[in-house]
């Protein structure tokens, strides 16, 4: 069995953000060197994601006017976490998008459907986070 | 190390809807000898999931009514995603249903505890979609 | 490749809880002798979580005012899963919180970002239910 693993790092300019890292990933299965397997990428922040959906603009004004009505930021005083801190609801929307996906890896590729694209999602941005890929097989 | 992948096709008659896929899933594990390892069923598409949950009627009906709540199909016209489409809220309830399911796979078995059984959910059906089983292990 | 089990056993004393596993889920990986590979953690039962989040209190309690108000408990009559059971907002809120999480293991540790910590999330508890613990590598 061989294993792989590489951090990917991202400073976002807005507090909320999405970012397609497929291409990313797709270059460490490529590094990795291992064709058949299961690759896991996830946020190493906890208020942060990662996920799969579409690269579609509408779709993520979407997601973060959904995201803000089910947990909103602000007041900020509404969550006991916000004590010298203010990404409460940062924890909360991480929770709804998913900390992680894991994907198969077939013949070398990322074993996608049509249109599955992988994000990296911010919740509690303007600061140095990271992205864990880590692959095993063969 | 083995690998084993299969493809399961669904074609369900209404836009949302709940199919119990762990008997097909069980097939495959059977088909792939595979005694120790995990296996990874996921959606291929982006508006559908692979969830584990209870093989019960009234809380299938339970979970369509809530995900109405949490994220509306109409007015179709309050999605940015809906130009030329109507399917934005399927990728929301997708995010909150989860994309995929990573099972434990022990003496050939899915490891599974007393109530757990896969679901493939649909959230924008009537048409051919897909869900991909990979298992690695020995 | 080898393969490590284990199922660690909780007993909550209230209906919603969340307990720290994360040492547990260490000792797991020290005696499966596993250097390199993946650990899945998950839920056995169908109204409970395994989710990777922050060991804060103020947070916790955040959680659980605001999965009370995206799936409430009461009127227990709302959900048709409640013939003789009253747990169906356990079973929605597992959705949102996740059944499982899957984790890096690199050079003999759970390779985790500063903040990471593995929660077992309860949301109908008051009796015996299980955790598992699978590694997969070398």
């Amino acid at each position: 069995m061989k294993s792989y693993r590489k951090e990917l790092w991202f400073n976002t300019q807005n507090r909320v953000e999405y970012i397609n890292i497929t291409l990313q990933v797709n270059e460490c299965l490529k590094e990795s060197g291992i064709k058949e397997g299961l690759a896991l990428v996830n946020a190493m922040h906890i208020t942060s994601s990662v996920f799969i959906n579409d690269d579609e603009g509408g779709l993520h004004h979407d997601f973060t006017v959904w995201l803000e009505r089910l947990a909103p930021h602000a007041p900020t005083t509404q969550y006991h976490h916000n004590v010298g801190e203010d990404n409460a609801d940062g924890h909360l929307k991480r929770q709804i998008m998913g900390r992680e996906v894991v994907v198969a890896v077939t013949g070398g590729n990322l074993d996608f459907g049509p249109w599955e694209q992988i994000f990296y999602g911010e919740f509690d941005g303007r600061r140095k986070k990271r992205v864990l890929v880590k692959i095993i097989g063969e």
